[in-house]
Protein backbone atom coordinates (compact mmCIF):
# COMPACT_ATOMS: atom_id res chain seq x y z
CA UNK A 1 0.00 0.00 0.00
CA UNK A 2 1.21 3.33 -0.59
CA UNK A 3 2.52 5.32 2.10
CA UNK A 4 2.10 9.33 2.57
CA UNK A 5 3.99 11.17 5.29
CA UNK A 6 1.54 13.96 6.77
CA UNK A 7 3.73 15.44 9.70
CA UNK A 8 0.96 16.96 11.80
CA UNK A 9 -1.94 15.23 14.43
CA UNK A 10 -4.19 13.21 12.20
CA UNK A 11 -7.69 13.96 12.77
CA UNK A 12 -10.10 12.44 10.69
CA UNK A 13 -10.43 14.13 7.43
CA UNK A 14 -6.77 15.09 6.16
CA UNK A 15 -5.80 17.36 3.19
CA UNK A 16 -2.15 16.59 2.03
CA UNK A 17 0.38 18.88 0.50
CA UNK A 18 0.55 19.70 -2.58
CA UNK A 19 3.83 17.82 -2.79
CA UNK A 20 2.28 14.81 -1.46
CA UNK A 21 -1.11 15.56 -3.47
CA UNK A 22 0.67 16.05 -6.67
CA UNK A 23 3.23 12.49 -6.16
CA UNK A 24 -0.59 10.63 -5.29
CA UNK A 25 -1.88 11.85 -8.16
CA UNK A 26 -0.18 12.31 -11.23
CA UNK A 27 2.93 9.90 -10.84
CA UNK A 28 1.20 6.85 -8.51
CA UNK A 29 -2.34 7.79 -9.91
CA UNK A 30 -4.09 7.19 -6.91
CA UNK A 31 -7.83 7.56 -7.43
CA UNK A 32 -10.71 8.17 -5.18
CA UNK A 33 -11.56 4.86 -3.08
CA UNK A 34 -8.00 3.86 -3.19
CA UNK A 35 -6.80 3.19 -0.15
CA UNK A 36 -2.87 4.48 1.08
CA UNK A 37 -1.31 4.23 4.56
CA UNK A 38 -0.65 7.47 6.44
CA UNK A 39 2.39 8.17 8.56
CA UNK A 40 2.58 11.51 11.17
CA UNK A 41 6.61 10.32 11.99
CA UNK A 42 5.69 10.32 15.95
CA UNK A 43 3.96 7.08 15.97
CA UNK A 44 0.84 7.24 14.38
CA UNK A 45 0.40 5.17 11.27
CA UNK A 46 -3.36 5.13 9.74
CA UNK A 47 -4.91 3.52 7.08
CA UNK A 48 -6.91 6.23 4.92
CA UNK A 49 -9.43 6.34 2.00
CA UNK A 50 -8.83 8.93 -1.12
CA UNK A 51 -11.92 10.81 -1.16
CA UNK A 52 -10.68 13.69 -3.64
CA UNK A 53 -7.65 12.80 -5.78
CA UNK A 54 -5.93 16.18 -6.49
CA UNK A 55 -2.87 17.35 -7.78
CA UNK A 56 -2.84 20.02 -5.26
CA UNK A 57 -5.12 19.11 -2.68
CA UNK A 58 -5.70 15.53 -2.31
CA UNK A 59 -7.95 14.36 0.32
CA UNK A 60 -8.47 11.32 3.01
CA UNK A 61 -10.32 10.14 5.44
CA UNK A 62 -8.89 8.19 8.32
CA UNK A 63 -10.42 4.36 8.34
CA UNK A 64 -8.27 3.04 10.82
CA UNK A 65 -5.30 4.02 13.05
CA UNK A 66 -2.39 2.57 15.49
CA UNK A 67 -0.70 4.21 17.55
CA UNK A 68 2.65 3.32 19.18
CA UNK A 69 4.13 4.82 22.36
CA UNK A 70 7.99 5.06 21.14
CA UNK A 71 10.26 2.83 19.04
CA UNK A 72 11.77 0.34 21.12
CA UNK A 73 12.76 0.05 24.72
CA UNK A 74 16.47 1.27 23.27
CA UNK A 75 16.82 4.87 22.24
CA UNK A 76 19.78 5.22 20.35
CA UNK A 77 21.67 8.90 19.11
CA UNK A 78 24.51 8.66 16.76
CA UNK A 79 26.73 11.50 16.56
CA UNK A 80 28.80 11.72 12.94
CA UNK A 81 31.28 14.42 11.48
CA UNK A 82 29.58 14.06 8.10
CA UNK A 83 31.72 12.94 4.80
CA UNK A 84 33.33 14.71 2.50
CA UNK A 85 31.42 12.58 0.03
CA UNK A 86 27.58 13.72 0.94
CA UNK A 87 26.35 10.31 -0.98
CA UNK A 88 28.08 8.36 1.95
CA UNK A 89 26.39 10.44 4.51
CA UNK A 90 22.95 9.76 3.26
CA UNK A 91 23.55 6.33 2.66
CA UNK A 92 23.87 5.93 6.44
CA UNK A 93 20.70 8.29 7.20
CA UNK A 94 18.77 5.69 5.08
CA UNK A 95 20.00 2.77 6.24
CA UNK A 96 20.42 3.47 9.87
CA UNK A 97 16.78 4.93 10.08
CA UNK A 98 15.55 1.47 7.84
CA UNK A 99 17.19 -0.13 10.25
CA UNK A 100 16.22 1.82 13.29
CA UNK A 101 17.97 5.12 15.56
CA UNK A 102 16.00 7.78 17.29
CA UNK A 103 18.29 10.81 16.47
CA UNK A 104 21.43 11.88 14.30
CA UNK A 105 23.73 14.95 14.75
CA UNK A 106 26.31 15.68 12.20
CA UNK A 107 29.43 16.39 14.00
CA UNK A 108 31.51 19.36 13.78
CA UNK A 109 35.24 17.66 14.28
CA UNK A 110 38.68 18.97 14.50
CA UNK A 111 39.58 16.69 11.08
CA UNK A 112 36.06 16.76 9.30
CA UNK A 113 36.78 17.34 5.62
CA UNK A 114 32.25 18.75 5.28
CA UNK A 115 31.51 21.74 6.88
CA UNK A 116 28.26 22.09 5.59
CA UNK A 117 25.19 20.52 4.99
CA UNK A 118 22.02 20.90 3.83
CA UNK A 119 19.43 19.84 6.20
CA UNK A 120 16.12 19.92 3.87
CA UNK A 121 17.43 17.51 1.34
CA UNK A 122 19.35 14.79 4.36
CA UNK A 123 15.54 15.19 5.79
CA UNK A 124 14.20 14.00 2.51
CA UNK A 125 16.12 10.82 2.65
CA UNK A 126 14.95 10.18 6.01
CA UNK A 127 11.26 11.04 4.85
CA UNK A 128 11.91 8.66 1.88
CA UNK A 129 13.30 5.55 4.18
CA UNK A 130 10.35 5.66 6.86
CA UNK A 131 7.91 5.37 4.34
CA UNK A 132 10.04 2.52 2.43
CA UNK A 133 10.46 0.32 5.90
CA UNK A 134 7.35 1.32 7.42
CA UNK A 135 8.95 2.91 10.70
CA UNK A 136 6.55 4.98 12.52
CA UNK A 137 9.18 7.35 14.19
CA UNK A 138 11.01 9.76 11.57
CA UNK A 139 14.47 10.10 13.26
CA UNK A 140 15.19 13.47 14.66
CA UNK A 141 18.19 15.41 12.35
CA UNK A 142 19.58 17.90 14.83
CA UNK A 143 21.66 20.57 13.87
CA UNK A 144 25.39 20.36 12.77
CA UNK A 145 27.07 20.25 16.31
CA UNK A 146 30.66 21.21 17.31
CA UNK A 147 32.41 18.39 18.73
CA UNK A 148 33.02 19.78 22.08
CA UNK A 149 29.62 21.50 22.44
CA UNK A 150 28.55 17.74 21.62
CA UNK A 151 30.34 16.47 24.52
CA UNK A 152 29.78 18.99 26.76
CA UNK A 153 25.73 18.81 26.60
CA UNK A 154 25.36 14.78 26.35
CA UNK A 155 27.91 13.40 29.36
CA UNK A 156 28.28 9.79 29.32
CA UNK A 157 28.31 7.50 25.58
CA UNK A 158 30.79 5.81 23.65
CA UNK A 159 33.60 6.77 21.32
CA UNK A 160 34.38 4.82 18.28
CA UNK A 161 37.86 4.99 17.65
CA UNK A 162 40.29 2.98 15.55
CA UNK A 163 43.56 3.64 17.00
CA UNK A 164 44.83 2.23 20.78
CA UNK A 165 42.13 -1.00 20.23
CA UNK A 166 43.59 -2.04 23.80
CA UNK A 167 42.41 0.65 25.64
CA UNK A 168 38.96 0.02 24.17
CA UNK A 169 36.04 -2.49 24.73
CA UNK A 170 33.31 -3.84 22.29
CA UNK A 171 30.26 -2.01 21.31
CA UNK A 172 27.81 -4.31 23.01
CA UNK A 173 29.65 -4.87 26.20
CA UNK A 174 29.85 -0.65 26.70
CA UNK A 175 26.10 -0.52 26.25
CA UNK A 176 25.07 -3.38 28.38
CA UNK A 177 22.26 -2.50 30.31
CA UNK A 178 22.11 0.96 28.75
CA UNK A 179 18.53 2.66 27.17
CA UNK A 180 20.17 5.74 26.40
CA UNK A 181 22.88 5.30 24.33
CA UNK A 182 24.90 7.88 22.33
CA UNK A 183 28.04 6.84 20.14
CA UNK A 184 30.36 9.24 18.49
CA UNK A 185 31.74 8.44 14.93
CA UNK A 186 34.30 10.58 13.69
CA UNK A 187 35.43 11.57 9.89
CA UNK A 188 37.75 9.82 7.34
CA UNK A 189 40.68 10.93 9.43
CA UNK A 190 39.26 9.43 12.51
CA UNK A 191 38.91 11.89 15.84
CA UNK A 192 42.11 13.61 16.85
CA UNK A 193 43.79 12.08 20.27
CA UNK A 194 42.80 15.53 21.89
CA UNK A 195 38.81 14.63 20.80
CA UNK A 196 39.15 11.28 22.70
CA UNK A 197 40.77 12.52 25.73
CA UNK A 198 38.13 15.52 25.73
CA UNK A 199 35.36 12.81 25.54
CA UNK A 200 37.14 10.25 28.09
CA UNK A 201 37.28 12.97 30.05
CA UNK A 202 33.66 13.56 29.97
CA UNK A 203 32.72 9.98 30.84
CA UNK A 204 33.09 8.81 27.48
CA UNK A 205 33.62 5.07 26.86
CA UNK A 206 36.23 4.10 24.18
CA UNK A 207 34.91 1.75 22.27
CA UNK A 208 36.10 -0.65 18.94
CA UNK A 209 34.35 -2.09 16.08
CA UNK A 210 36.22 -4.98 15.68
CA UNK A 211 39.94 -5.19 13.54
CA UNK A 212 38.69 -4.22 10.11
CA UNK A 213 38.69 -0.19 9.41
CA UNK A 214 35.39 1.03 8.45
CA UNK A 215 34.46 3.89 6.84
CA UNK A 216 32.76 6.57 8.80
CA UNK A 217 29.31 5.70 6.91
CA UNK A 218 29.49 1.73 7.07
CA UNK A 219 30.44 2.32 10.80
CA UNK A 220 27.21 4.25 11.65
CA UNK A 221 25.09 1.48 9.96
CA UNK A 222 26.99 -0.98 11.39
CA UNK A 223 26.91 0.95 15.31
CA UNK A 224 23.05 0.73 14.13
CA UNK A 225 22.52 -3.36 13.60
CA UNK A 226 23.94 -4.11 16.22
CA UNK A 227 21.97 -2.13 18.59
CA UNK A 228 18.92 -2.99 17.20
CA UNK A 229 19.51 -6.93 16.69
CA UNK A 230 20.53 -7.51 20.12
CA UNK A 231 16.76 -7.11 21.51
CA UNK B 1 49.72 3.11 4.10
CA UNK B 2 48.28 2.62 0.44
CA UNK B 3 47.75 -0.57 0.25
CA UNK B 4 48.07 -3.26 -3.07
CA UNK B 5 46.11 -5.81 -4.46
CA UNK B 6 48.05 -8.72 -5.77
CA UNK B 7 45.93 -11.97 -6.01
CA UNK B 8 48.82 -14.43 -6.28
CA UNK B 9 51.84 -16.35 -3.95
CA UNK B 10 53.87 -13.40 -2.14
CA UNK B 11 57.16 -14.08 -2.94
CA UNK B 12 60.28 -11.21 -2.14
CA UNK B 13 60.54 -9.68 -4.94
CA UNK B 14 57.08 -8.60 -6.50
CA UNK B 15 56.35 -6.75 -9.72
CA UNK B 16 52.72 -5.11 -9.50
CA UNK B 17 49.81 -5.10 -12.05
CA UNK B 18 50.04 -2.26 -15.04
CA UNK B 19 46.94 -0.86 -13.25
CA UNK B 20 48.25 -1.12 -9.65
CA UNK B 21 51.35 0.22 -10.82
CA UNK B 22 49.89 3.18 -12.71
CA UNK B 23 47.60 3.74 -9.93
CA UNK B 24 51.08 3.81 -7.14
CA UNK B 25 53.06 5.83 -9.62
CA UNK B 26 50.42 8.07 -11.54
CA UNK B 27 47.67 8.80 -9.02
CA UNK B 28 49.98 8.25 -5.64
CA UNK B 29 52.83 9.41 -7.10
CA UNK B 30 54.72 6.50 -4.71
CA UNK B 31 58.60 6.98 -5.21
CA UNK B 32 61.46 4.60 -4.54
CA UNK B 33 61.55 3.96 -0.41
CA UNK B 34 58.23 4.51 0.04
CA UNK B 35 56.19 1.53 2.01
CA UNK B 36 52.85 -0.18 1.09
CA UNK B 37 51.31 -2.91 2.51
CA UNK B 38 49.95 -5.70 -0.28
CA UNK B 39 47.36 -8.08 0.48
CA UNK B 40 46.40 -11.37 -1.62
CA UNK B 41 42.98 -11.77 -0.99
CA UNK B 42 43.49 -14.98 0.48
CA UNK B 43 45.04 -14.02 3.65
CA UNK B 44 48.39 -12.85 4.05
CA UNK B 45 49.24 -9.06 4.43
CA UNK B 46 52.79 -8.21 3.88
CA UNK B 47 54.92 -4.55 4.47
CA UNK B 48 56.71 -3.69 1.70
CA UNK B 49 59.33 -0.86 0.28
CA UNK B 50 58.95 -0.17 -3.29
CA UNK B 51 62.45 -0.55 -5.34
CA UNK B 52 61.42 0.34 -8.26
CA UNK B 53 58.60 3.17 -9.08
CA UNK B 54 57.08 2.73 -12.68
CA UNK B 55 53.78 3.42 -14.55
CA UNK B 56 53.32 -0.30 -16.05
CA UNK B 57 55.70 -2.45 -13.85
CA UNK B 58 56.52 -1.23 -10.27
CA UNK B 59 58.69 -3.47 -8.26
CA UNK B 60 58.28 -4.18 -4.37
CA UNK B 61 60.35 -5.88 -1.88
CA UNK B 62 58.59 -7.79 1.36
CA UNK B 63 59.74 -6.44 4.44
CA UNK B 64 57.92 -8.66 6.63
CA UNK B 65 54.36 -10.57 5.93
CA UNK B 66 51.24 -11.67 7.96
CA UNK B 67 49.30 -14.92 7.39
CA UNK B 68 46.28 -15.47 8.62
CA UNK B 69 44.79 -19.02 8.69
CA UNK B 70 41.35 -17.96 8.33
CA UNK B 71 38.91 -14.77 8.11
CA UNK B 72 36.91 -15.91 11.28
CA UNK B 73 35.67 -18.77 13.03
CA UNK B 74 32.42 -18.42 11.38
CA UNK B 75 31.43 -18.69 7.77
CA UNK B 76 28.92 -16.48 6.00
CA UNK B 77 27.75 -17.22 2.99
CA UNK B 78 24.92 -14.84 1.73
CA UNK B 79 22.84 -15.55 -1.28
CA UNK B 80 21.06 -12.36 -2.65
CA UNK B 81 18.78 -11.34 -5.68
CA UNK B 82 20.81 -8.24 -6.84
CA UNK B 83 18.77 -5.43 -7.33
CA UNK B 84 17.01 -3.49 -9.98
CA UNK B 85 19.55 -0.67 -9.53
CA UNK B 86 22.94 -2.38 -9.35
CA UNK B 87 24.37 0.41 -7.43
CA UNK B 88 22.58 -1.04 -4.43
CA UNK B 89 23.98 -4.44 -5.10
CA UNK B 90 27.26 -2.63 -5.12
CA UNK B 91 26.09 -0.52 -1.66
CA UNK B 92 26.11 -3.93 -0.32
CA UNK B 93 29.36 -5.58 -1.55
CA UNK B 94 30.98 -2.60 -0.34
CA UNK B 95 29.86 -2.63 3.02
CA UNK B 96 29.49 -6.18 3.30
CA UNK B 97 33.23 -6.85 2.87
CA UNK B 98 34.05 -4.64 5.01
CA UNK B 99 32.30 -5.56 8.22
CA UNK B 100 33.00 -9.36 7.06
CA UNK B 101 31.49 -11.98 4.50
CA UNK B 102 32.88 -14.91 3.27
CA UNK B 103 31.06 -15.60 0.10
CA UNK B 104 28.39 -14.07 -1.96
CA UNK B 105 26.15 -15.43 -4.44
CA UNK B 106 23.61 -13.27 -6.81
CA UNK B 107 20.15 -15.05 -6.31
CA UNK B 108 18.20 -15.35 -9.77
CA UNK B 109 14.64 -15.31 -8.30
CA UNK B 110 11.33 -15.64 -9.72
CA UNK B 111 10.51 -12.19 -8.89
CA UNK B 112 13.93 -10.96 -9.73
CA UNK B 113 13.78 -7.53 -11.14
CA UNK B 114 17.57 -7.71 -12.37
CA UNK B 115 18.71 -10.83 -14.08
CA UNK B 116 22.09 -10.37 -15.54
CA UNK B 117 25.10 -8.57 -13.66
CA UNK B 118 28.72 -7.88 -14.41
CA UNK B 119 31.04 -9.98 -12.40
CA UNK B 120 33.98 -7.87 -13.37
CA UNK B 121 32.71 -4.66 -12.53
CA UNK B 122 31.62 -6.15 -9.14
CA UNK B 123 34.64 -7.83 -8.21
CA UNK B 124 36.25 -4.21 -8.57
CA UNK B 125 34.02 -3.16 -5.72
CA UNK B 126 35.09 -6.04 -3.25
CA UNK B 127 38.89 -5.82 -3.83
CA UNK B 128 38.54 -2.12 -3.23
CA UNK B 129 36.71 -2.91 -0.26
CA UNK B 130 39.58 -5.16 1.36
CA UNK B 131 42.21 -2.19 0.40
CA UNK B 132 39.63 0.20 2.22
CA UNK B 133 39.05 -2.20 5.35
CA UNK B 134 42.34 -4.16 5.84
CA UNK B 135 40.13 -7.46 5.72
CA UNK B 136 42.82 -9.76 4.51
CA UNK B 137 40.40 -12.30 2.38
CA UNK B 138 38.50 -11.14 -0.42
CA UNK B 139 34.97 -12.66 -0.75
CA UNK B 140 34.56 -15.10 -2.89
CA UNK B 141 31.97 -14.15 -5.35
CA UNK B 142 30.33 -16.59 -7.02
CA UNK B 143 28.05 -16.59 -10.64
CA UNK B 144 24.73 -15.87 -10.20
CA UNK B 145 22.80 -18.85 -9.75
CA UNK B 146 18.61 -20.37 -10.11
CA UNK B 147 17.38 -20.10 -6.74
CA UNK B 148 15.96 -23.59 -6.57
CA UNK B 149 19.71 -24.95 -7.98
CA UNK B 150 21.18 -22.98 -5.29
CA UNK B 151 18.81 -24.33 -2.47
CA UNK B 152 19.54 -27.59 -3.62
CA UNK B 153 23.13 -27.45 -3.46
CA UNK B 154 23.14 -25.49 0.01
CA UNK B 155 20.64 -27.60 2.01
CA UNK B 156 20.15 -26.07 5.26
CA UNK B 157 20.44 -22.39 5.87
CA UNK B 158 18.07 -19.40 6.30
CA UNK B 159 15.97 -17.74 4.43
CA UNK B 160 14.68 -14.07 5.51
CA UNK B 161 10.91 -13.65 4.56
CA UNK B 162 8.81 -10.62 5.40
CA UNK B 163 5.14 -12.15 5.39
CA UNK B 164 4.03 -14.30 8.00
CA UNK B 165 6.50 -13.16 11.01
CA UNK B 166 4.74 -15.39 12.91
CA UNK B 167 6.61 -18.46 11.28
CA UNK B 168 9.73 -16.89 11.43
CA UNK B 169 12.23 -17.02 14.14
CA UNK B 170 14.82 -14.20 14.71
CA UNK B 171 17.95 -14.69 13.14
CA UNK B 172 20.27 -14.74 15.59
CA UNK B 173 18.44 -17.55 17.10
CA UNK B 174 18.62 -19.45 13.86
CA UNK B 175 21.99 -19.79 13.66
CA UNK B 176 22.81 -19.91 17.17
CA UNK B 177 25.91 -22.62 17.36
CA UNK B 178 26.24 -22.92 13.73
CA UNK B 179 29.70 -21.80 12.17
CA UNK B 180 28.49 -22.52 8.18
CA UNK B 181 26.07 -20.17 7.76
CA UNK B 182 23.77 -19.25 4.81
CA UNK B 183 21.50 -16.71 4.29
CA UNK B 184 19.44 -16.28 1.21
CA UNK B 185 17.42 -12.53 1.05
CA UNK B 186 15.18 -12.21 -1.86
CA UNK B 187 14.48 -9.21 -4.62
CA UNK B 188 12.54 -6.16 -3.99
CA UNK B 189 9.15 -8.14 -4.36
CA UNK B 190 10.62 -10.50 -2.04
CA UNK B 191 10.78 -14.53 -2.37
CA UNK B 192 7.60 -15.96 -3.92
CA UNK B 193 5.27 -18.63 -1.41
CA UNK B 194 6.52 -21.20 -3.80
CA UNK B 195 10.05 -20.53 -3.35
CA UNK B 196 9.52 -20.19 0.72
CA UNK B 197 8.25 -23.49 0.58
CA UNK B 198 10.54 -24.91 -1.66
CA UNK B 199 13.66 -23.62 0.72
CA UNK B 200 11.49 -24.61 4.11
CA UNK B 201 11.41 -28.45 2.30
CA UNK B 202 15.40 -28.12 1.67
CA UNK B 203 15.76 -27.88 5.78
CA UNK B 204 15.78 -23.96 5.26
CA UNK B 205 14.58 -21.91 8.57
CA UNK B 206 12.52 -18.98 7.91
CA UNK B 207 13.93 -16.02 9.82
CA UNK B 208 12.58 -12.39 10.68
CA UNK B 209 15.11 -9.52 10.63
CA UNK B 210 12.40 -7.48 12.71
CA UNK B 211 9.47 -5.20 12.18
CA UNK B 212 11.16 -2.98 9.90
CA UNK B 213 10.70 -3.29 6.20
CA UNK B 214 14.56 -3.28 4.72
CA UNK B 215 15.50 -2.68 1.35
CA UNK B 216 17.26 -5.95 -0.31
CA UNK B 217 20.74 -4.58 0.01
CA UNK B 218 20.27 -3.45 3.42
CA UNK B 219 18.60 -6.70 4.94
CA UNK B 220 22.39 -8.13 3.04
CA UNK B 221 24.25 -5.64 5.50
CA UNK B 222 21.79 -6.19 8.74
CA UNK B 223 22.75 -9.94 8.77
CA UNK B 224 26.54 -9.35 8.14
CA UNK B 225 26.54 -7.03 10.89
CA UNK B 226 24.76 -8.88 12.77
CA UNK B 227 26.49 -12.63 12.49
CA UNK B 228 30.15 -10.34 12.82
CA UNK B 229 28.93 -8.53 15.95
CA UNK B 230 28.08 -11.61 17.95
CA UNK B 231 31.10 -13.06 18.67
Amino acid sequence: MHKVYYPFPISDILELSEEESKHLNRVLRISEGDEVLVMNGVGVVARAKVIESHPKKTKLQIESRKEYPSRKDISLHIAMAPTKNIDRFENFLEKSTEIGIDHITPLLCERSERKVIKPERLQKVLVSAIKQSGQPFLPILREMTPFKEFVKNHPEGCIAFCENPEQSMPLLKAVKNHSDITILIGPEGDFSPEEVSFATMHGYKQITLGDSILRTETAGIFVCALINGIE
